[in-house]
């Protein structure tokens, strides 16, 4: 009766697993916002190094994760794969949970499985500094830890909202030796071009977007990393799913269901990509679900078009389901999943019927995120409380013996106040009108 | 080349070690403050159920852990063993660096090992109410969750100071369904006392304690819960040293020197304790040490002698090395470490020679705690900084191989402030003066 199923360190994965191959049809490819052409590798070598730019166009199942990245993912790396049977017993269900834990890395979260390799590929490129934007700073933690393990300078643009509010973030990137900039800036032109209109700018994700990018493309040295939505960013959280494949072998189990929460996309990919190609090799037959937030519903009530990836317009064209790149979501505490559009490579599959979606409004999240607490213990983050919450309702509708796959992408030792507000009962959940949405998806490129 | 060493849930202790019965003599007995004669059974049946006064007076080796107790532990535990490879290489030291890491627990320290037994044995003689006292909240949100796993209502007194400063700790121990009061509280007479004659008092951790223990004793189905000091504590944190000792030998290793930070205590002595077994057996010959802080230095500055456990005076007089019970340790940031007195089983054995003791100032330790935050990711909190700064200062200074083992209590994103000042150049050293020490100790009882 085991509680978590480790994997020894000689079973880390070898290599990243690649989705694209295996799919029906390619994806469709981002296009120059200026000319509507695909966007060709040099026109993304200002901001990235070669071996990026190839894992991002590749067509090869299989990448081999270098020896140097292995090294640093075992300092947290396989990470467990826990029974959830304390929740199964308050749930009085027939079905089995499994959740794979990835709040177990230095940062408690999912995103140093990217951070790592592309600090990596940066460093062995030449590259001296990388320029990141991060929201309330999971992705700016994971990046500043990453960085420190190859000597890479690093200077962070934190939405100036988050900096004032979440200082334990700032310091932390700080503490692994990165600069962190409140955005907008006065270190750049788009920053201070901000700023000279709106002197109190609370700043936002896609301002920060334009200042890391700007820095980075006017500098030899400097390059830019993205923490999701990017095909190479997928590809390296495949080490998630290809360990709880092999865990869940390990116990004779095989999924019958899988969820998994959607920001960008990342976490869920490197979740059920391994799953999938199972599946399409006739070996299982899970459902695959994503859960994303009803107040940034993009793939249940978003549409599948050409649009750019930051607020300011500056990224190549993606097709993708968006919101619409103007289109603000209300303040969820689930910061991580704000996000008006999604992984194009996520986008394109779901047009395919490889996966279905639901949203959910957060505070049937927040309820199983309590319920799972008390039970299992860990304090999940606010952004998987989503898959959490859809777990439970998988298990509560379970009238047989049933599988239950999920990832527990980060716990929610910083996120506390989130909390807070939900046990206060001041939490809402926060319609969103059919208006605001087709309003945001006029301004479409 | 592992960089973890992990046992499987198989191999997870299946008893606590008592080291009591392998001392060459008994340690001295707690005593009643007005008699001065030892205390029994009965005086401490008000606050504890029989099975832990039981434990506290043991003298068998071994006590059994409940399977219940084993099946909430394996929701953490066994905890990895981390060699610290690239902390080694920032230090270029022959020393090979062991760290035996807590902070995967749920709450993120080692106090859960403590705090599940608690709640069970008061589960198992019918207490349907816990009440304890808690600092910056380790403590106090360990037992929340442990009173949530058994079934048991927790009221928890903070520190004002801390309640107000640090609302994510409070938070965390509502999320697990306990009612946290500010110390003082109008909700006890002690309390009460003290608001009537400063209404502003910042509260501390001995008004807290009065708060807890005049709860528990008041009321037939509550009892009380303390997180260190007392033997039972030290008992169940034993599991720590057992599994390390089993982990090292996985890999062939006997320590040549082991490290852990003292407050009260416990988190060092369920390190050492197993070694200690097998060093007075002559299976091996460790170096044992024990690090506190310059500013609290219990060990290196205090005298031994009997004290009140608390500010207040309402507990048993403890034989001890103390500061004085009304010594009021300056802030420093490892919060856990300020307390005024040290675990009566530890000052026994300090008093046999059974392991020295060194005091450091914070700066040294945070120092060391940035160099394993940017080598081995892992951010530290403030507490084993102190472990941390004695292993790196052993691993400089090792002209050969050597084998040095400490114990990373908890980690440290619940105390990013503290990093912060660090960082920023505004932590102080504080001298602490004879004069304040002797002035404290004069007034012992």
């Amino acid at each position: 009766m085991e509680t978590k199923i480790l994997l020894d360190e000689s079973r880390l994965p070898g290599r990243w697993y690649n989705v694209v191959p295996d799919l029906p049809a390619p994806p469709p490819p981002p296009l120059h916002p200026a000319t509507r052409e695909p966007v060709g590798p040099d026109d993304l070598a200002p901001l990235f190094p070669a071996e990026l730019i190839a894992q991002e166009a590749s067509t090869d199942r299989h990448v081999d994760i270098p020896e140097e990245v292995r090294e640093v993912y075992r300092l947290w790396r396989p990470t467990p794969l826990i029974r959830a049977r304390r929740l199964e017993r308050a749930l009085d269900t027939p079905a089995r949970i499994y959740v794979k834990y990835e709040g177990v890395s230095p940062v408690g979260s999912h995103k140093p499985n990217t951070a790592v390799p592309q600090a990596y590929y940066n460093a062995r490129a030449g590259v001296r500094r990388l320029t990141t934007e991060t929201g309330a700073g999971q992705w700016g933690s994971a990046l500043a830890f990453a960085c420190a393990q190859f000597g890479l300078d690093l200077d962070v643009w934190m939405v100036r909202a988050s900096y004032d509010q979440k200082p334990y973030r700032r310091s932390m990137m700080e503490l692994y030796g990165a600069r962190v900039h409140a955005s907008p800036s006065t270190a750049t032109a788009s920053g201070s071009g901000i700023l000279a209109e709106h002197p109190d700018s609370p700043g936002s994700l896609g301002i920060a977007i334009s200042e890391a990018v700007e820095v980075a493309a006017a500098s030899d040295d400097t390059r830019y990393a993205l923490g999701s939505v990017l095909n190479h960013v997928l590809l390296h959280q495949t080490v998630i799913g290809e360990e709880a494949l092999e865990q869940l072998a390990l116990v004779d189990e095989t999924p019958d269901v899988i969820v998994g929460c959607t920001g960008g996309g990342s976490n869920f990919a490197g979740l059920f990509f391994p799953f999938l190609r199972e599946k399409l090799a006739g070996r299982m037959d899970p459902v695959i679900r994503a859960v994303e937030p009803a107040a940034c519903p993009t793939f249940t009530r978003g549409r599948y078009a050409y649009d750019f990836g930051d607020t300011a317009g500056f990224t190549p064209l993606l097709k993708m389901h968006t919101l619409g790149h103007e289109f603000v979501p209300d303040p969820i505490h689930a910061g991580g999943l704000r996000y008006h559009g999604m992984a194009p490579l996520l986008s394109h599959m779901y047009e395919l019927g490889l996966f279905d979606a639901v949203a959910k409004p957060q505070r049937e999240c927040f309820e199983a995120g309590v319920l799972f607490a008390r039970t299992e213990g860990i304090v999940p983050a606010p952004e998987p409380t989503h898959a959490l919450a859809a777990a439970v309702e998988e298990a509560r509708n379970a009238t047989s013996e049933k599988v239950i796959l999920t990832a527990l992408c980060g716990h929610g030792h910083l996120d506390m106040a989130a909390y807070d507000r939900y046990l206060s009962g001041e939490m809402r959940d926060l319609d969103l009108s059919v208006d605001r949405i087709e309003a945001s998806l006029s301004r479409l490129p």
